[in-house]
This record gives structure tokens, sequence and C-alpha cells, in this order.
């Protein structure tokens, strides 16, 4: 193992060509205990591959509920087009080890390398790929920051599939470009609640001057599936078959980790709905599974203004507003949750995807809760450090990480300590914008609020 | 030599970090024709290295005037930070080849791929490195679209130097966010025209709400570097050690392309005051000098709003508007030149480096003027192909790479096309926005026009 030197101040790990994973790992085949099953919202029953056909298609509604095959083919042609941009770096994060004074050894998985610039196209190939292997012709999903909506229109194009993106209405107004990069793409972007869907219509019937949210946008994406022909909807997230994709990034940073002759003590990845947190952190926690790693510890950080896992309940809920989607067992701020306007939209979700639910209710991960202006302090120690301005997502991951560092300055712990960077900052320079000005504020709720949400 | 297929849309090379290359090339040593020398601008004397001193630190300044030396050692420390985003990657566009449905073989070197997200890190990192080796604790700059400038921001806080950029008023107020990024980076900014100089005060004394222009802020920042102790001036292109320093893209890409098998029958670069252009291209020219290559083509893709090369004109002419510069022997438009508002902020510089003027004078390379729609079109269908939303000065890059590929498909021509892709679009979806709209406009200058502006 390189040690440290006053000057070294970055190294990066890749794997060849040859070496990028060819299976993506299903964690759903070796949790100890299985997720409960989705149940239909209508009738209760628990809900089967083909009950899903009707939004999704065929082979991310199989992947959804498939707990049998550990290792998943990635498609030839799915692998091919990982590798325009994978394998993304390892990078040992050596400056911000100096700024710190930490023992700990700190890397991270460069996510933001991918030409959209975030891990979110890991799952958009995929997810188009099989939709034109099975004659679709449209695809559609919401987006709120915009990362997910940016990764499916590009990839759509790729494969020649026209996209239909319901962006949450204030993001739309006020954040243009993100819209504008789906526009590039030749996406066609609508904000939502939208008068092009009867769940739109009735929003906007009860409160014209609605501002959208995610729960919204999902319902309007998930109708237009519905009732148009060869249109099938994706999602970015919560689903188990997003977090299986995602695996990639864990699977290659295990690969990395072993040329860097190191093995992580601690993973650690921010949270929205899941899919990052177990793309690093599956492939790890396998090892637990066996017990030749029993100890790592795995760590999720979510905004203290959306807090899901240390504060939400274990419950059936919707994963939209309207209560289009199956019924899921997870950690919720319950669907009609209404978070804060932080700037980490793609962290603003009421629920967690069932598999991390499960494992969180079977203590196998634990969870952080940060609040904005922490994690935007995080985020420029990090820029000036590795000269990567993260995006407002990431943050909260190098805050959580900047955390556990500092406990190993305490404790004199050389802890191995791996993030995943999910996304660069960019398109986000709004939110440093305000930081900078001092205008940036925290949300704390209260433990009425979250109750009141819960049952809203 | 690997050939395209349907399914084929991208391939990348990359070298080891043992290949990074260890020395720049130094084309003036080569030059059948050495550039006219540089002149004192109230004397008329030629100057010398130390001349230069009061302004640039002195290995820069040696560099610049350098017309002996081949190659030109890599500091270790600077080869260390290159290797933390390099090599960046050679990519075969095979999409945007099937796209066109041209025979030509396309290549580009992606240097989006930098954290500041273009290739002036390339030479902001070694001019911060020599800085801070002389003891110098302050460096300053201007920028106009800012990927100048946060660079620079980003070098001087790796390597401890305080930094001030001057950044052009109109671009500080209409573009926030290249502002906030180089805050993020810890430099002070402040929008140029400013009463913190002489000249500053000069021009608002005159023109109170003067909008400020590259060649006022460049006039600023050597003010600044001549007053302030231990501070010194440093720039982003025009100067022949920038170039100097950009030849690590070509010497790689070089490498590159003999990992794909392929020698470039033409070498194509957008044009602002040389350097990417020299970057690319001088490596590949040392072997049309040498006779090895001597049918490559080099080919500068420049604004058709700011064609200095197209139709500028050979004469000795400041760098800035003040008049504080040497006098260089270059292609020029005058250094009183006003550009159009195009969105190529990185495009709008009056004059031409005194090696490329040299080498376009002597017959070595030549030009081609792009309007601002073209560059827009071009990059969208790059965008749309080969996923990457380039920079509007990239996007000159590629127009002209376009016209060429289709000219091969007129005439059947296999050749082999590359091109230099600077810097990725994320922080100028404004100018998307505005081409979305279509509220993009062409700026053409007649020859009247011309002739006014050269004689102002």
């Amino acid at each position: 193992m390189q040690e440290t030197t006053n000057e070294m101040r970055q190294k990066r790990f890749f794997l060849t060509e040859s070496e990028i994973p060819e299976r993506w790992y299903n964690i759903q085949a070796e949790m100890p205990n299985k997720p409960m099953p989705l149940k239909n919202p209508q009738t209760g029953e628990v809900m089967k591959a083909e009950d899903l056909f009707p939004i999704f298609c065929e082979e991310c509604s199989r992947q959804e509920l498939n707990r049998t095959d550990i290792w998943i083919d990635i498609p030839e042609k799915v692998r091919e087009m990982y590798t325009f941009y994978r394998s993304t770096p390892l990078v040992r994060a050596y400056g911000l080890e100096q700024a710190l004074d930490t023992p700990a050894h700190i890397y991270f998985k460069n996510e933001s390398v991918s030409p959209v610039g975030s891990h979110k196209l890991n799952s958009a190939i995929p997810q188009a790929y099989y939709c034109k292997q099975e004659g679709v012709t449209n695809v559609t999903t919401e987006t709120g920051a915009g990362q997910w909506g940016t990764a499916l229109s590009y990839a759509a194009k790729v494969f020649g599939l026209e996209a239909a993106v319901y962006q949450v209405k204030i993001s739309y107004e006020q954040k243009p470009y993100r819209r504008n990069m789906m526009q590039v793409f030749g996406a066609q972007v609508t904000p939502s609640p939208s008068m092009s869907t009867r769940a739109g219509k009735d929003i906007l019937t009860a409160t014209p001057n609605h501002q959208g949210s995610l729960g919204t946008a999902i319902s309007e994406a998930v109708e237009l599936a519905r009732t148009t022909p060869n249109c099938k909807y994706t999602l970015g997230s919560v689903l188990s078959h997003v977090s299986l994709h995602q695996t990639i990034i864990g699977l290659e940073a295990e690969k990395q980790m072993e040329l860097a002759g190191e093995y992580p003590d601690e993973v650690i990845a921010c949270f929205g709905g899941g899919s990052n947190f177990g793309g690093i952190a599956f492939p790890f926690m396998r090892h637990t599974f066996s017990g030749l790693h029993k100890e790592t510890r795995y760590i999720a950080a979510e905004p203290a203004s959306c807090p899901k896992l240390t504060r939400g309940r274990f419950m059936y809920d919707y994963g939209d507003e309207a209560g289009y989607t199956p019924m899921m067992p997870m950690f919720s701020l319950g669907h009609k949750f209404a978070p804060a306007n932080i700037h980490a939209g793609g962290l603003r979700y009421h629920g967690a995807g069932v598999i991390v639910s499960q494992l969180m209710k079977d203590g196998y991960m634990e969870a952080m809760d940060v609040n904005q202006l922490e994690t935007f302090d995080a985020g420029m120690l990090f820029a000036q450090t590795e000269g990567i301005v993260p995006a407002p997502e990431s943050c909260h991951a190098i805050a959580a990480t900047i955390r556990r560092a500092m406990e190993c300055r305490e404790s004199g712990e050389k802890k191995v300590l791996l993030f995943n960077l999910t996304g660069h900052g960019f398109m986000d320079m709004s939110a440093y914008n305000q930081y900078l000005s001092g205008n940036l504020t925290n949300y704390t709720l209260t433990d009425e609020e979250i109750e009141r949400q819960l049952n809203k």
C-alpha cells in the first residue's frame, strides 16, 4: 500500500475495460431476511412480476422481484455503453485527509465523470435498453432536480426511444438549465402538475398554483405510461432493479480497493431513495453476510429535512402522491410528505426502497442525518482539496465522511472510509451562490411536524 | 485497427500513468521561421526574458522566449497533478460518424474531463507551480466566460497562493455561476473595469457604464501584478509558454492515435488566442517539419464574429486595451476591437499568439470561420450522438470537423480527423437555452467594420 506524503494530494485507481464487471449483484437473493412483498394498492394482494408489466418493461419487472439469482448478466450492449465512461475512478483523497489531519484513509468513487454528470446513467442505460428490446417506443419518467431526467433523456436518445419527462414545476421554472439539458438530448419536458393527465388535472383543479412534487410527477408519468401504447415508465431510484443496476459502482470499487491494497471499514453514501447507497454498499455487504468482513459499517447520509431512515416509520406506503404505485414496505415519512426546498433535490423523497428498508430494520446498516449548512461546508472543503465541486446530494456523503474522519482523529483509528461521489455540482451553482452569500439555511423538523406529515 | 460496426458507438483510448508525457514540446525551437521578437511598447526595443519578470514569473518568462530547447521537462509535481485527470480520453466518435454517414474516421481528445471542465488547467497548474517555487504569494489574471479564471483559482488554491481574478463586468453580472465557481476555490473576483486600478479608474471616468472586455481586464490584472509585491500576472492563452504547457494534449493524443492504429490527416481546434490549438496541433506539426507527415492539415476554427486569422491583419499589436503588454507580431483585429457578444466567450479575443501567427503566415496551418448558429447545430448533434454537451468554444471545432467529414462523404475519402474537445457545456446552458428557444443569432462583420475596428 502506498503511504501518504505531504506532497501527494490524490491518487486514482482504474480498471481496464476487460475488468469492468460483467454481472450485477442481486442482493435480494442473499439477504438473511427478504423484503416483504409489494402489494396491489386496490386489492392488497401480493404482486407478481406480471402485475408490474403495465407500468414497467418486463425485464425490469422481473428483476424487481427476483429473489433467487445472485448474479444477473449485464447485457453486452449495456456493458459496451458503460465503457464510454467506466470504470469510474476510485480516488484516494489525500488532500482531504491532510486538511482534516486525520489518520483515516479516505477514498471516493467518482461517479461524476459520467457524461451526464452523475451515477444515474448506470440505470438509465439498461432501462432504455430493455425497453428497446421489448419493442417499447416511448419512455416516461419524473425528475426533480433533473439528474435522473437528464440521464434517461440521453439513454433514450441512444436507443432511439422518445422520452417524456415530467419535471417538478418549481424546478422546471427555477432551474431551466437542467430542463435545457434534457431538451438538448431530445426529450419532451413537461412541468408537473400539468393538464396532460387525470392526476395532474385533479391536482390543478383543487390547487391551481400547485408547485409540484416528486410524488405528483410520478403519478403523472405512471398514468402516461398506463394510457399510452408502447410506453413504459422508468424510475431513477427507490426500486430494487435500479439498485441492482447501480451495483456496478460497488463491484468496480471492490476491485479498485484491491488495487489500492485496502478494504473499507465504512461505506458511506447519500440517501434519497437508496439506489446510489445500494449501488456502492451491496457488493461489499455480501462479504458481511458471508462473515468474511463482518465488521464493515454501511452509513446512509440523509438530509435532516427529509429524515425517512432516522425518524420515519416502517410501514406499507405508496411511492407516489396519487397512490398509483404498488404498496411498498418501507421506511417512510408518508407519501404526502412535503419536504423543505433544500438544494439536494435528489434526496427530497418520502420513502426508502424495500431492500434498504429491510436491511435497516435488520441492523445491517445505519443512517445519519445532516443539515444543509454542514453539507455545503463539507462540499466547499472537498472542492478546495480535491478540485471537484460536488453536487448538493453528494455533499451529504462528504459531510458524513468528514464526521467519521474527525472521530478517527479523536480516537487515533486509521480507518478506511469509502464514499460515493454521485455527481458534480456544475449545474448546482445557484446553491453555492446562496451559500457564498450567506443565504443558505437549515431546516429542522419537530417530532410533531413529522407526526403530522405521517398522518396526512 | 478496429472497424466501426452499426452497434459500436464510441471507443476510448487511454494511457497508463507512466505513459503520460514527461516533457512539453517547444515548437519555437523547430519552426522553420521563428516568430518575430516581442517589443517594448515604450522604446520599441526587442524584449528579453528579464524584461518580462516584472509581470510574469521568471520561469514562464524564460519559456516564453525559449527558442532553443525542443523539449522542456514537466516538473515532477506538475506531472503528478496532471495524473489527477490525465491522460484524458482519446475517443473514436462512431456515433457522430454514423449520424453524418461519412467514411471519415472522427476522433476527439476529451479535455472536458478535467475537474474544472476544460483544458485550461493544463497551464494553470505549471503557472501556479512556478510562481510558488519562486516565492510568489499572489497571482492575478483576467477571465471572460470564466474557464481560465476557474482553472487558475483551483491551481492557486492547491499551491497555497492567493488569487485575484478580474472578470469582464458583463460576464460577472450575467453569468454569476462561473464567478461562484472561482469563489468556491477561494479566489477574490472583481468585476472589470473596477476602481481598484489606474486603468480601471480611467476607463470608468471616461465611460461610467463600461461593460468591460478582455482587453480592459488584462490591463487591470497586469497593473495589479506590477504594483503589488510578490504578485505575478498569469494568462490563459495567446502566450507561447501557455501553448507549450498545452502540448501535453497533442503529445498524449499522438500516443493514443497509435493505440488506435491511425494517424490524423487533419487536426482541428477552436481558436481564441491559440493555446488549445497549439496544444493539440504542435506535437503533430513536428512531423510535418521533419517531412514524416508532410500532408497533415491543421485547421483553426474561429468565430465569424471575431475572425482574426481569416480576416485580420498581421502586425505588431498590444495584447490589452490600455497598451501595457509588449508589442507582439500577430494576426489581429486591433487591440481596441469590440467583439459581438457571442456565447463562446473564450474566442472573443482580438489577436492570435505569435507562434500561431507565424505558422499561419508561413502556410503551415489554415483557418476557417464559423457562424454561431452552425456551431450550436454542431454541438446539439454531438451531444445527441456522443453524450457530451460541449462548451460553445468547443462547438466551433465540432462544426469545422463536421464540415470536413461532409466533404469526405462527397469525395468518398476515408480521412482521419482529430479535434480537440476543450470543455463541457454544463456551465453554458443559458446559451443552449437561447438556441432551443430560437433566440440565437449570427453576427457577420462587413469589411468596412473590420477596417474601422483595425483603425480605432
